[in-house]
């Protein structure tokens, strides 16, 4: 087994990542191709598989593989619909696996997979227990509890970014509720809350000469001072911060991983993240750390690599 | 191991609730003895050390013991303080082994043992994943993922009834949140809504002529379809169905178990809070079921035994 690879792959809308990794869990190579989802992207498994053959030369090395996919998928594998890739009705692990002659493939949505990754070899490393949240263009997750992702009845498991944590929201989300923490911890949500707050309050900011605010312009300048930028990030993250207590109530994990763009606001956003998080977890005597994710854009193909690993116990 | 017994323990603030089931999860016998909390609770353990000795004869025949505590429990079996019992920093789980020469002894929070014993011959049997709703004076809870209860890092996980889901409470909770669900969906919840209700609404209600309200005078009413009564349930069940739309869009479970004191209401209450869970778990193809639990009183015995066999694999 020692000599045999791990394959980990996380297929995006518009490029693949594949990542080899030795049992030791030692990344060996990383590559990225385009995604091709022409023809319902039925020409995406068949290149994954070129990769990896080409990669392993021999079939015999090939451990497992471990692909992410941008949408629910359920524990055996199957996707009902992944509109970014043209998938519906259609079982990738085993396709996959067939197109690698009987090689044990492992599906998983693609948030639970960079989950994964970060509770693996990142910040959520040596826990048991751990809520990964992703602050990109909207807000995603993943949940491993007493060292197994949570996959859910139907692949639905970690969409923390629809717990409903905004009572003064007044657009509807996309998923139709009102006052997700999708429509404020988000990039997204970090700009509307600044625009909102430039309208509606006269305060001087250095955010009124900027022509298309980017939620990069609110944390910078946020840490110069900036009332208005200020308060738009102390508002979106201290949802955050309601969103972590309520998963502690339920959960109650060792740590919290922040991830995703946003994140790269680094240690500013994580003390706000814990002041408001500290504040409302009332009933906890002995808090999550809050923590930064490590693997950036590989934490995907490592989640997959371990997804691989374990299944094969 | 065959003949060999499993005894399941709940002990509560004035009674103490004995099973003891056989290899197959058979109960054998169930009997209650009153809680003795003089001297910090010291006489509790011993006093079901004995029970358990005078039923089983002998010792050899005791395969291990499940104890269910009304206060967090660590997985290690460690309370930091238990309150109604008396306890702080103790191991009853420890305690009580040592009590019985060593018998394997496993203890757990008792809704989390409630809905153990829900989840394996209640309403959740041959689920995997099932979030088991006590309502009772307050809201309490349990999560059983992949076969496993939940504990947390410290003993918290399943505290439900802390989901913040009212907008526009007042009053804060108990715990120090505003809105929580344990305000709402509990009996004195929904009793405090009618109340509000009779105040501000010049409606015509039955409710007017009772001295002092309960829970089942409300839901008795609304079943006769008093509007003020038909309210207040329909409000307190609603934010009900919230909640249980946020844990699906977390852990997306396959059962609902409804039990505590309010769950007496029936299909009656059941029929609101599916209808109202549908209309807010907008991102679920596949919503889990939602059910009656059936054990009543007996689910914490069943599920202490449980853990107790399951701790032994």
């Amino acid at each position: 087994m020692n000599n045999k690879i791990f394959f980990g792959i996380d297929i995006g809308g518009t490029a693949t990542k594949l990542g080899a990794f030795n049992a030791d869990g030692l990344l060996l190579k990383k590559w990225e191709i385009p995604t091709d989802t022409a023809e319902s992207g039925t020409k995406i498994l068949p290149h994954v598989a070129k990769e990896i053959l080409d990669f392993a030369q021999d079939l015999a090395r090939i451990a497992s593989v471990g692909v992410g996919v941008p949408g629910p998928v359920l524990h055996s594998g199957y996707v009902k619909r992944c509109v970014n890739l043209g998938w519906g009705d259609f079982n990738p692990a085993r396709e996959l696996s067939a197109l690698l002659h009987g090689v044990p493939v492992f599906a998983g949505n693609d948030a639970n997979m960079a989950a994964m990754g970060e509770y693996w070899q990142g910040g959520g490393k040596g826990a048991h227990n751990i809520v990964f949240l992703t602050l990109g263009t909207g807000v995603g997750g993943g949940i491993i509890i007493n060292d197994r992702l949570i996959f859910g009845q139907a692949g639905l498991a970690g969409e923390i970014g629809h717990i409903v944590v905004n009572p003064e929201e007044t657009i509807p989300c996309n998923c139709g509720q009102l006052g997700c923490l999708d429509q404020t911890a988000s990039a997204r949500g970090i700009v509307r809350r600044a625009e909102l707050l430039l309208k509606t309050n006269p305060t001087p900011s250095i955010l009124r000469n900027v022509v298309t605010l980017t939620a990069r312009d609110v944390f910078d300048a946020a840490k110069d001072g900036d009332p208005i930028a200020c308060e738009a990030v102390r508002t979106c993250i201290g949802f955050l911060g309601k969103a972590m207590a309520m998963l502690t109530n339920i959960l109650d994990p060792e740590v919290f991983i922040i991830g995703g763009g946003v994140s790269k606001a680094g240690e500013y956003l994580l003390n706000i993240a814990r002041e408001k998080y500290i504040s409302y977890a009332v009933l906890s005597d002995q808090r999550a750390k809050v923590v930064l994710a490590e693997l950036g854009n590989d934490a995907g193909i490592y989640g997959a690599a371990k997804l691989a690993m374990d299944s094969l116990r």
